[in-house]
């Protein structure tokens, strides 16, 4: 049954098989495809639509531009049991990431810590996807990544780093998890752009004019490309925001001899020509190393944050993965993820473009 | 020459002299004096007041209680070439943090990275110690440690979580680096003491009430011992600080099997009777497996953020770390750290109960 305009229902699976047809269209090897189609198809999902389908044209058009190379595979340059160097070569940012994560997850299950860092990587996504990858074979992982500059580091009027995005995932019992998946920007550039399609102010904290002062005009907002650090103004410590947005960038870019900083080139949905070069770090730890009964500590400590006592009886406590674990509820209660009419759209062009089957509804 | 009141200038040597003695005087071994006394006047030196001499007392009150074990040496419980768990035996916060970031380093010189975590052990003092430790040796160095319950989770009205600090450091090029020692917490305790002692009011993102209400009014949000995460609101992403706190308890209390969130004794300057039982993790890695250069980057990319054009030209855009070495800077200029009278009263009052020599000035 094909969904009015306003129950523009697509399922999980017809997502990505959507996708994966557009990136085979691209001529890249099915695993590649498939590789970007589930890392996408996750994210919305899980609820991050600014970094799931939304973002399939620009990887087609990058693609397309020879921008990156969808036929790469991985190299590892230089490792210890504990360690890898890997160049990407300018391959999908699933390809990479999963390669690395892989390789990270090895090691640690043969001794203990996996630390891998590329560089000559893409965009990759969701930094979660790669961290969630470890907690699945029951192990810490960590993700991050740089990314083009959009953070003002305190005081500064420009930007001088990416929104590096940070996450950390860890198993408890009975499918429970804490999964982190944060920029380390107040928000992300994708937030804004809600703000300005609703005409909403931004609170104080999010953004800068070009001049430095705080705004609360997405408009103005987006036009600087000014997103403060995590914890906003320099009095309520956005410098740590800043500090981590460094720190992120010294184990991707730094470490890995990528681009970093100002050196990455500014976000472009399209017409980008060189070579992203981005940098990537992928943690696995296993917590078999440490103390026993580690899931049963983590969900013991999952129940004391959900059980504090609410501010407000109508909103309970979290914590981090629990609002992307209602939206895919959500999802499974309704059958299907709910595109933007807008979306869709772009979807249909990319039919045309490549010549692939039209999107259909639950 | 003696200081005058307007002028208590002690010098670094001084402070660490009277420490070594105060710690003496509560019989514990001279190595073990030695170890606190140099991480608490490295926190004096580099403008950390609070975790300074100011701690001095507690930790002398610790001991008198045996509360904390002030001759323990940590044990290993179990390894791997790149892991260890450690327990601290109730011992000093710099014996036990000494012995596992020493460790961790001898890992990560042999297999590039060491990952250690300890149970059982007391204040650590500031994380920023042991990431230097590592960073001193040319690797990249990782501290964090959980504390006392003081940060309410986002939604929360009471504390979940300490204000769990995260430090790391990096090597640059000629003495300089990237040092990151931040509290998850907006701010730490101290911020809302000074603010009260100033009587001036908090910014809102500090700190609520006890109903659960952002407030400015320091008393009351002393009282209330409720501080907001890095982020403070929900609408400027306080979840992600609360997200950073939580993680740092998985890495450190969870991980190792001390006390974890509210499991943790509350706050107390004396009258604590039980076993602090913390937890903290210490990780190094070695730069030399990833890409060659790296201090060179590291010197490029600070040399880019502090040449950032600034909002205001009077305020220079600075690095983590830079606060720590202007002060030093100035220490080392004024001839000595600059002590409050009240702090130099306490340490009166430990020269009579310990019978120790005074402090004498510059």
């Amino acid at each position: 049954m094909k969904s009015t305009k306003n129950q523009l229902l697509v399922s999980v699976e017809e997502s990505r098989r959507f996708m994966i047809d557009c990136f085979s269209a691209a001529k890249i090897p099915r695993s590649h495809a498939e590789q970007m189609a589930d890392l996408l198809v996750a994210a919305d999902y899980r609820g991050h639509y600014s970094h799931g389908m939304n973002r399939l044209e620009m990887y087609i058009n990058e693609l397309d531009d020879g921008t990156a190379n969808g036929s790469a595979t991985p190299t590892i340059l230089k490792q210890t049991p504990a360690t890898a160097w890997v160049d990407g070569e300018n391959g999908l940012g699933a390809v990479v990431g999963n390669f690395c994560m892989d390789l990270a997850i090895k090691k640690a299950k043969n001794i203990g810590v996996g630390w891998v860092c590329a560089k000559r990587s893409n965009h990759y996504g969701i930094a979660g996807w790669y961290s969630l990858r470890a907690m699945n074979k029951g192990l810490m992982g960590i993700s991050m990544t740089n990314t083009s500059p959009l953070m003002t580091p305190t005081r500064s009027k420009q930007a001088a780093l990416g929104t590096n995005p940070i996450s950390f995932a860890a198993p408890a019992n009975n499918g429970d998890s804490f999964v982190l998946d944060m920029a380390t920007t107040a928000v992300a550039g994708g937030k804004i752009e809600i703000k300005m399609r609703k005409n909403e102010p931004c609170p104080i904290g999010w953004a800068q004019d070009v001049e430095g002062n705080p705004t609360t005009d997405p408009h103005v907002a987006f036009d600087a490309g000014c997103l403060m650090p995590l914890g906003g103004a320099e009095n309520t410590s956005g410098y740590k925001g800043y500090g981590l947005g460094v720190m992120v960038d010294i184990m991707c870019g730094i470490s890995s001899g990528s681009n970093y900083s100002t050196k990455v080139r500014k976000w472009a949905h399209s017409g980008n020509t060189t070579e992203a070069n981005l940098g990537h770090v992928f943690i696995a730890i296993d917590p078999d190393c440490f103390a026993p009964g580690f899931t049963d500590r983590m969900t013991e400590m999952i129940d004391i944050c959900r059980s504090m006592p609410r501010i407000d009886p109508e909103l309970p406590v979290l914590i981090a993965g629990d609002p992307e674990r209602i939206h895919m509820e959500n999802v499974d209660k309704e059958g299907g993820l709910r595109y933007t009419e807008n979306q869709l759209q772009t979807c249909e062009k990319l039919v045309k473009r490549l010549s692939v089957k039209p999107l259909s509804f639950v």
